[in-house]
């Protein structure tokens, strides 16, 4: 048999050169495969990003997992702001910083949405049997066949490439995804959730000397119980500023912020040391879309072994936990796993990638609608107050034995997204009733905190079980 | 204001003429109102349907409730066969009776889909302000201008109909919800949601002398683990018996049954008595579809207000909770009450009725995905038929002060679903944990079994609560 060979030459078509797509190639370059990845998109390598414009992400271990596999760790770096915990700032601009662990080495980062995509692609491209070609959208595909046709921006023609298989890594409104739901030839359950809130993006701009307005190792946020404002912080000395706001419900909300005065009033009303930094608040608001937040799941994720459907394409979640990016390269290596076990043999890589991943971005995107009303609400909510001070306290004083929900998601990347949420919410249950009866409080004694976290956090666990709730 | 009278005169177009459809035809005639129904198939009542061939369904006490709304109560019992509890059938074809509840006067009917449909249809059209017209199929809904676009099937001609509100009541495949979805007007959060299993219908025909050849008042089961068989009366003496199994996983699956021989050998397997009498089983098995089995979730249900789904057409779900038309029933019930209240406002009712509604089918939806793992599994495990035991106990000793959850989603009709799931999941959760922690077992003091169950389902409750899981 020569199969592990021939794979070697077998061509992989990825439909999306975003940031799960180019390390996609990059791996499967590395890897030995032909890769061809068309996008819709201009190479954004040779457009201009204005300064003030770049978008930030969160950027943290699960997502650094991939950059170690493909060696690009140090590069990567480079490009990243730590943020060490959330400065939370009150409706008189009152702040306080409220770490994300107990320990010192656990932090987030800000990075450039644009800055590692180019990386990765520069970084594919050296792999002369990666190709990436630019200006073609793909407008369906035939997964019976394993083609997909094209669109040429440029020449405005159409054309079909064939390939060994397809992966798409095309985000949200995947072609592919819609290929599946369209034509109708399985059973393919499929879901998009939409929140009730949309978000715009607005900008802190650098200072005339170019340095930060505030305070630049966090993220920033302003929680107002049915909205909130964020920031996260770029390398130009700007932060990206999201306005996450109901679109039609509360006193403010985006169907009625139309005028420049209105805008001006809310914010001055809700967000008063945030307008001091904006001057520039009421062009961006008017200039920059309004946003939807939806979440997508589905499955099956392939079609026998033709097509995949990769990152957002396959489970689009909302921003809140700051996992979309790190989710969606933990896939990669996730994918790179199931490949050293069964290359060859697309079928059942794709099945067996599916079967141990799914669970896994099913909880992800299941956390970060829980963070959704923890941000914009539990933050200010003094018994949440009190577990944070708790949880804080734990993994300070016991490093290798307590890690917070947040921990678990965040900076546990060994363990999956699943058991980060089914062991993360049970110690918040365990943490919250136990404050709520008297059996805790932030100043008793720390070990005995503990073990009664332990304790209760099993108790609940084994509860759950044995009335099969998961 | 003439507001209220005006509305009476008011048009109201409702595609689909199935039970929901036909039942709030007859609901909105005896209001007053204009009423034209359109429903793609033949009417029913002039199609013959031939014995054996009849679909039944089970009806509760929510349907119920919807019956005494619209004065035919008496009418409806008249197609009903009481149903005491589920008839389990062993591999070895032994039997046992497990009541659906304590209390005598608490039972489920079986009930023919096409009988009542008809019945209901006669009780609409007797209304002048009713009118049916039938093999006008609707193929899109323009939901701005509140018009629906048919074609005939005798004719083959297309036309448009016009009216001051449209009502889909056409089905998990609804037209309007597809024109909802692919016009992306607005943000339609929608889900579909299919099961690994899927399932097929056969028959237990009558005796030669016209009788039931087996028990007549249950709803019989052949719980396996992984699949499962069930069986309900008919009024001619037939059982119309349903396999649910799943396509492709397991020894024998859909797709593998696919000769005279194995499917033979598969029941005789595991379901010998079964196969005693259905010597027809190999002609139904291969003449009768396999279909799939789905939850579909959406919002909104309703734009502006012109259109508005209702029942299966906004949530189809799957059938082990007996539930299905019974919550379309109780839409109509609750639909009823908003107008009550908002009567000549519909954007204010379709809203207002959505807020009450959708939380307690996206709780029923819910409860029947629970119900498919327990009918196939749970019924012959162990520690649940020391709790079923418990129930039963607690149910006829004290029939005022306890319902299981299985009696709290059907016979109080006077609770929400999601009332029912919340309160239901919590005793089961109790009743399971103490079970296995030798805290209660069905030997012991009945009294003391309910103040243990009562006070661990509020802590259940309350810890939930506390933990902002509900």
């Amino acid at each position: 048999m020569t199969k592990y060979m021939s794979t070697k030459q077998q061509n992989i078509l990825i439909i999306g050169a975003g940031l799960c797509g180019s390390l996609l190639a990059l791996r499967l370059g590395q890897r030995g495969y032909n890769v061809a990845i068309y996008e819709m998109r201009p190479d954004l390598r040779k457009t201009d990003i204005s300064a003030g414009r770049s978008i930030n992400l969160a950027f943290s271990d699960r997502g650094n997992k991939a950059m170690k596999l493909v060696n690009i760790e140090a590069k990567v770096k480079d490009l990243c702001i730590p943020m060490n915990g959330r400065m939370i700032h009150d409706k008189e601009g009152n702040t306080f910083l409220s770490n994300y662990s107990g320990r010192e080495h656990e932090y987030i980062n800000s990075i450039s949405r644009g800055g590692l995509n180019a990386l990765l692609l520069d970084e594919a491209e050296k792999h002369e049997n990666v190709t990436i070609h630019f200006n073609k959208k793909c407008k369906s595909v035939n997964f019976e066949n394993t083609t997909a046709l094209f669109k040429d921006y440029l020449t405005k023609e159409e054309f079909i490439e064939d390939a060994d298989t397809i992966i798409a890594t095309d985000g949200a409104g995947s072609a592919l995804r819609r290929s599946y739901y369209l034509e109708r030839k399985f059973l393919f359950s499929f879901s998009q959730d939409y929140l009730t809130h949309g978000y715009k993006e607005l900008t802190i701009l650098p200072s005339e000397t170019g340095d930060y307005k505030t305070y630049k190792s966090a993220l920033h946020i302003w929680p107002r119980g049915d909205f909130m404002l964020i920031a996260l912080p770029n390398l130009d000395g700007s932060f990206t500023v999201t306005l996450f706001l109901s679109y039609d419900i509360g006193e403010y909300n985006f169907n009625n912020l139309t005028t420049p005065e209105i805008v001006t009033e809310f914010f001055q009303k809700e967000f008063p040391d945030a307008l001091k930094l904006m001057p520039n608040l009421v062009e961006d608001f008017f200039e920059n879309p309004t946003a939807p937040l939806g979440t997508v799941k589905c499955s099956p994720w392939h079609y026998k072994g033709n097509t995949l459907l990769m990152g957002d394409s396959a489970h689009a979640i909302v921003p809140f936990y700051g996992q979309g990016m790190n989710a969606s390269f933990e896939d990669v290596v996730e994918f790179d796993a199931v490949l050293d076990k069964h290359e060859g043999d697309w079928k059942t890589i794709f099945t067996e990638y599916e079967k141990t991943r799914k669970k896994d971005t099913d909880a992800i995107a299941d956390l970060a609608i829980d963070n959704f009303h923890e941000m914009k609400d539990h933050i200010a909510n003094p018994i949440f107050q009190e577990k944070r001070k708790i949880e804080m306290a734990l993994e300070k004083e016991f490093p290798n034995e307590y890690s917070s929900k947040y921990s678990l998601v965040t900076f546990n990347e060994q363990i999956g997204y699943r058991k980060a949420m089914l062991r993360g919410r049970a110690q918040d249950k365990a943490i919250l009733n136990m404050l709520t009866d008297g059996i805790i409080s932030p100043s008793g004694d720390i070990k005995n905190i503990l073990d009664k976290v332990k304790t209760e956090t099993e108790a609940i666990l084994e509860d759950d079980k044995i009335a099969g709730l998961h």
